[in-house]
């Protein structure tokens, strides 16, 4: 047991006890039914100095990031998020650095109307797990939904958040960068209205290539990617040389945009929704029956990146 | 802020976005609507090395007591457990530590059967965050039922987990004591049962004074205990001295007995009660109108220990 799937493997072997918990681990979140009508998803994250924050955050940042990368989850099953929990673990008890925290996570928790239904604090080395759940409005988006001659679609622009780890802090290039990588911005509306209609959807928090792989494994499928439809930020190839290009686009996480895949009938929704929503939603390739393909400048292209993994990527 | 009870106080003041929180945060759960008929209680508790766990804890030990701990705030509510999510942060990903880990919750999750509904894997110091999900039977405990002139009960013995940690390691008394600090029993069956006409209801987490003074802060109470009432296992008084005793059964948290409070019309169902679940109920003393009143030996006593806070008591 080398990585993260490997311990997602073991987890799903366990017994379940309960007909209602619809589906386990495996997904961003795990779906439950409390009554006949309506689904529920859960989902759990923790955020650590180091991999997920470093010590130039505010605490206003690791407030905010914290949370959105759980209304991240909840946004990519196309779902309304409802609850949290904070169990928080902090070197000495700050009143103005909990305030400081809580003022970060409080622009969140406002606009997507958020409660906050418990907590803990404990002693030790800075740590905080938000659990999240959240409520189906429409239909619950998974990873295996993906179905042959689907459209692969991502939201945004892509791999900002790597090109600011990779720049250098204090330069024009952090600065062009940074927002995207400490205030990301969960894609709650855009899941709920994509929901409609797409087959499949995950959040891209470990880079493109695996998430999309992790789509392709759960539907049993394929793809081929167009890696110059990729979209990206206008000034970035000023600021990221081609030879980091690949490693911020396709080996980057957290850059919690959605990618999903839909039937190809459902462009006109799409371009609707992007231009409702004010948000780009970009082709860039297709679900294929097998293989991970890539394609650049019209060429077959090799991927080296593995994308994120908690304990095999250092 | 200095201590936990402040960081309670601030989260409550936080903005409720939801009218199905029948009840934030505040007690060992908050309480919440998914439908119209049945209550949901939730919570979540961080176990670190050092204030929960120690090196000599196997995997399967630290798997139990991460759980039972939850379980035991479930229980405290007088609800059923459901559902869990782990969040694990782990030094390093180890096939056999986990699996041992697994072993050890799974006696648990068995006996309760409480179903694994989500995780988390983070590497960083040894940390593992469980949220638990549980379901109302009859009614819900809360910290604030308690009403003057009822009798104060306590479940099992008191201070064995205290009495563990002030023992030297590989003695007769550590032995002795070693069960009940590292595999704790949490007490559903009982909560259960109790919550058909209890008025209020905690778990010993944090010492019997600390955990009983809670409960009349909730209710607008004050107390009277017998120490001498309070239950011991029958060697206690043997490896403990009698200057260590107040520490162990006032001070020392970790037991994870239920305190509870109920009319003393209701006396005759809490012997049945014991009698069926073969679990010793002890009356320790009664709620009155105000004041923390001990009584030891016949006369008044003035507790010194404040009971276990995660900043405070260091």
């Amino acid at each position: 047991m080398k990585c993260e799937q490997d311990f997602v493997n073991f987890l799903q072997k366990l017994e379940s006890y309960s007909g209602n918990i619809l589906k386990g681990i495996g997904d961003d979140c795990s779906i439950v039914k409390f009554n006949n009508k309506k689904k529920y998803v859960f989902t759990t994250d923790t955020s650590l100095l180091g991999p997920h924050f470093t010590k130039d955050y505010s605490p206003e940042d690791i407030g905010y990031k914290c949370l959105a990368t759980n209304i991240s989850d909840i946004a990519s099953m196309g779902c309304m998020p409802l609850y949290a929990m904070y169990a928080l673990t902090l070197p000495k008890m700050s009143e103005s650095w909990l305030k400081r925290f809580y003022k970060g996570s409080q622009k969140l928790l406002k606009q997507h109307k958020v409660s906050i239904i418990g907590g803990d604090t404990t002693r030790g080395p800075l740590s905080i797990t938000i659990q999240m759940i959240g409520i189906q409005k429409h239909n619950i988006l998974l990873r295996s939904g993906a179905k042959l001659g689907d459209d692969i679609y991502v939201t945004g622009t892509i791999g900002n958040a790597r090109a600011a780890l990779l720049s250098k802090k204090r330069t024009l290039a952090y600065s062009y960068f940074k927002k995207y990588l400490v205030n990301p911005t969960p894609r709650v509306a855009l899941g709920l209205e994509i929901s409609k209609f797409a087959s499949s959807c995950i959040d891209i928090s470990d880079g493109l290539a695996k998430d999309l792989k992790n789509i392709a494994l759960s539907s049993d499928k394929g793809f081929v990617v167009n890696v110059d439809k990729i979209p990206l930020r206008p000034k970035f190839s000023h600021f990221i040389p081609e030879k980091l290009l690949e490693e911020c686009i396709l080996g980057g996480g957290e850059d919690y945009e959605l990618c999903f895949t839909a039937n190809n009938k459902y462009n006109n929704n799409i371009n609707t929704i992007s231009n409702k929503l004010k948000l780009k939603i970009t082709k860039i390739g297709s679900i294929t029956s097998k293989g991970y393909k890539y394609i650049k400048d019209g060429k077959a292209y090799k991927v080296k990146t593995k994308g994120y993994d908690h304990f095999s990527n250092r």
